[in-house]
């Protein structure tokens, strides 16, 4: 990855972002006086109390640390020590964790080939096979990415059979949500209408990609939220480990109030409104819709000024939906190392020929118009 | 543990504290803008910078997100994968993780019996004889904690001793550090006569028992830093082997620059001076002087008010050498319960007789002198 | 361990007899045409019908490769992610086992100080602060060795007391039974005596030790057998997931015809005796029972031809109850050296004085009466 | 895996045949007298003497317990904890050892798309990214099956291309040779030309599905056996590594003499002659060459007989080229059932259409001529 000194804001990752002012505020707050330590503090059980509204009367939030912490505690909660964990061949659990779910949790990931970052219900039947044959792993859990790797959203109605094959087949349905505010201003839904009430039965809510600083959280669905997907149990069994396993898996925070201040900062403070599409709406909401909207308009953009390209030729070509915060094309390399001395992004794949890569373009809760439409330009300029 | 609504701040830990001022100010004023996530950052590379000048020059600094995590990544990064660590047997590495060296790290500890949380260089070698027997984990690494879990403090020439024993019989030394500033003030001394000067290899260096909020660091010394004691390779291994290890343990923050500028806030930006004594002296330094003594005047508070009773009888019997923020004392267990009315403390062990109990007096960065007054003045009440 | 050309057989370990001729004729006419792998074998039934005749009709046997991993598959299958096992500080599955428990469990063990290798049911119980505490890991399983490493056999009320505090404090009772048949000889009594009728609920049931060639079994009892100690759903899921953990940890046999042959030569096929004193006793018993007799013929030559030196001296001191197959004594480091250029054996631990040594050593099932009376002479020899 | 009561012998496993006669013989021929445990005994000696001259002066044996363990070793002690290892995705150790490498050693499978079991330099080289960034598993081995899961046979060229690509990269190379004899038997050359003299670094040596009983072993080559592939510093540290490994993995057995004594049955004593073809050739030899020759009859008997249906029909179609043992064929899944009443073997894949069903024929060192003839008379019945 050949970066040089950008003069624009970059458009490598949303995790260069700061904090949302929110955030901070939040904090703030919290750094009150002293409080009991490990999550007995009575922010946490604020956070507790929202997240029963958010996602359902049964839920239970466990604050982690960090994303592939969210992840490992949660797929270990719901896979027995001889458990596999069905995924999506590109999802971040699978290429990007450095092996935390092997390593840490030792489970065995089974991975299936997607397109788009998407896996359908047959890649999970595939798998049911498996189960009971003592010579493999059991597929225990399905793991969904939310909004997906590659920027594109699982539609509701694809979800909800996914989590129906899962449940069928015995497996519990995980989703990591680290974009999960995305998906659902994208697909103009509640949280709970993209977790719960689809069957899912543990989420990884992502925070520090939306605004958050240091922290994410496990939820848990109660055994009766949602449709009876026959996962009550799995659901009590995980609730009861969480605990435990979080802090053998150190992702327990000993101020834990920090990371819930954050939690709640975006998912707002009990009684408040837990969905809406307007200014009123919760942070993680305005986040998430600005970061979608921006990628929308760095596509529409780019595709205006620079023309398709599609296979290859000197053109840009979008080469992924564009269905939340990220927008995916490939570009002659020569176009693209140029754009990158005005912003820094990140090469994703070999291009269509060998003189083109496949580069992503991240927006943020903080990525203004005009950086878009400079960044436009400067593609423009670069690909000229 | 029983607990009542205390009217009394908590005398139960060093976590309940909330973070200092100066680390919430350094957190905002990381806030702004972009940086390059997962440690690519400036205030990361001042924090690199600022551990070379307190540590050694070829220190190396690795933010990480909680004090378990320190230390395992410490471990592991010192450690074949049949290795064993050579621990006190009350060391927090042992009693409360939870295991996660074990679980995370494949670990075996290897526990010595301690006096007032302090081992002896006997204690060290007498895991000599299992080295290079292959049924049997092999003695890689020497995990002191300084100050202790039972708020004692290893003089100098102990843990010169100590690590000499240790580099002798083939073992790196650790030290995990999250109260290494509260030694350094009880001893007078910088953080690095403290480790470096002594042949410590890597260090678990606190922040959030310290005025931190949510992180801390490992610090490994560079080869040449400090006496050669014959550890350079297992530094040198030590260090190119953390950036995998802490990203595999899920112990690096995207955002990472939030964790370093509080760890910058406690050591003092680069240039600063990086020991003293009066307000001038780094922040560290001045929390943890207060802490300390805090503790100091509750020990003499209590032991002025509340009389001795050596091995039994109705009073207070001060049982650990306070050396740095925590009291540990033996009280009757109907006093230590009325006090606890009036403020949160935890019991720590069995006291002399059933009817006693040992309890844990933690003091913090924020403990003000006349909550030590007014607590001593409660115990006295309890007890008569 | 120096050691030097024998003249006589070894005293050194059990582990260097060969197995028994019967252990051969079984696996030779195991060898006979195909069998289904992994244990679907028609030998493997027959082993499990006859572990139910021994052990309680609703006992299930799972062969296995070595004693370690039937230590580790037991007490995987006992435990969640985060459990301890109460264990002897001298247990083997402590100090002989390279951390295989830590390194493929991730199980962390609680150690008692032992007393000739006994623990006793307050050791147990003082774990029981520990119980639900997410800092801490949750003691899950009690671990007893039967015989102990030292020798020594646990009576059968000291077990009684010992499986009846652990099922008390929620946890599950295994037996390290890798000489259980010596205890089992030594008590007079039935394996069933000794473990189900007690309320053991997982046994490691030893062969290599007792002239088997490879292999060992775990035995996981029914929940009807024996006494309800509340233990049975541990039992019940103990059974469900071991098929599964053998497996995963790579101790389930391709061709298991041949460690359940093993097995079954020592337990005796279907519809034989379980028990007996005499030379229609199982060879299990036989083997052991004169294994035990030629420790005690060597004791009482030792004591009678060398005489006894208390706490040092010249002479020799047997240093802990000859209660199973092997004998521990003390006595000069030189004379100790001279002996060995006769037979070897083990150095154990330190004597009284630094010039003497705690010795170990061990009969097995080929020990000769005259290799013992010939050891007791040069032993006297070396002493002399 | 429907089964019936089989009236020939199985063509389902080559884990189902007995052990060779010469193996036993090996075995009984071990059981004289004591002999040191762990192996430190005589036998084991031997067998690393003859694993010196078959496989080269520098070569170590490591005996083992079973076909997962020997890869898991390998492995381990090919990898850094936070190492991936690229395998084919019908790999045995990514498919049918229930994630021993994951839930053991922590590691991360990088599995590639193959073709009839193999994979290519391409594949490999795909993974070439990941080296050295902090969020992906570092590929530090190439693992790959000769023969292959499929019956197929890398040839020699292809061995040493893939070899190569993997050194140019900083890989190990490990062969899972739980089938090596056979593909030796197949390509006409010696153990050493398929392994060493390519520049192979780790080989899991199989005994169990050639004649074996109980065990195999991991050889090491040496730093200076075969080509410089610069992995002579990985050899160099696994041989060191493996002794402790194989104990904490629980894949030592205590009395190896018995594993030793079978790989030197199928090896040859030292001083007898390493390859050759005919009856003087060695035991793995001659065995692995009748089961490869038994599978061409059995191929060429029912393509004879039965017909090709190349894509469906009703017809048999072999469907994998016949290289080493096993043969793999589509037929109408009733035809299946039908034959499979008649001699038990497994399902491996579905068929071209859903009818039809492709099965694995395994033959092995005792498979019968006239028990093949038989079971393809029994094909043609059953799709008649």
């Amino acid at each position: 990855m050949r970066v040089t000194a950008p003069l624009l804001p970059p458009f490598a990752s949303d995790n260069y972002a700061p904090a949302h002012p929110d955030v901070l505020a939040a904090v703030t707050a919290a750094n009150e006086g002293y409080a009991v330590a490990y999550g007995e503090d009575p922010v946490t059980a604020r956070l507790d109390a929202r997240v029963r509204e958010v996602f359902g009367p049964g839920a239970s939030a466990f604050p982690v640390i960090n994303g592939t912490g969210a992840n490992v505690v949660s797929l270990t909660a719901l896979s027995p020590r001889w458990g596999g964990v069905v995924v999506s061949d590109v999802a971040h659990v699978n290429t990007d964790e450095n092996g935390a779910p092997e390593r840490v949790g030792g489970l065995k990931l089974l991975p299936c080939p997607s397109v788009d970052g998407r896996i359908t219900p047959d890649d999970v039947a595939r798998w049911a096979g498996q189960r009971h044959d003592v010579h493999r792993a059991h597929p225990a859990v399905l793991s969904l990415t939310q909004s997906t790797e590659l920027g594109t959203v699982y539609p509701l109605d694809d979800l909800r059979a996914l989590t129906h094959v899962a449940h069928d087949l015995g497996m519990a349905v995980h989703v990591d949500g680290s974009r999960l505010a995305n998906a659902a201003a994208a697909l103009g839904c509640s949280l709970r209408a993209l977790t719960t009430d689809l069957g899912v039965d543990v989420v990884s809510l992502g925070a520090a990609k939306n605004g958050g600083m240091l922290g994410e959280a496990v939820v848990v669905l109660g055994p009766d939220d949602g449709p009876d997907g026959g996962a009550g149990p799995a659901r009590e069994s995980a609730a009861a480990a969480i605990p435990y396993l979080r802090k053998a898996t150190m992702q327990l925070a000993s101020k834990a109030r920090f990371v819930s201040a954050q939690l709640l900062a975006l998912l707002g403070e009990p009684g408040a409104a837990v969905a809406g599409t307007g200014d009123d709406a919760p942070l993680w909401w305005r986040n998430a819709a600005h970061a979608n909207a921006m990628a929308a308009r760095l596509r529409d953009g780019v595709l205006a000024s620079a023309g398709t390209a599609p296979g290859g030729g000197t053109g840009v070509r979008v080469t992924r939906p564009v269905e939340a915060n990220a927008v995916f094309a490939t570009l002659p390399r020569a176009a693209a190392d140029r754009l990158r001395e005005r912003a820094r992004f990140y090469d994703w794949a070999a291009g269509e020929t060998p003189d083109r890569v496949e580069v992503r373009w991240m927006c943020a809760w903080d990525t203004r118009p005009e950086t878009v439409d400079a960044f436009v330009s400067a593609a423009v300029d670069a690909l000229g």
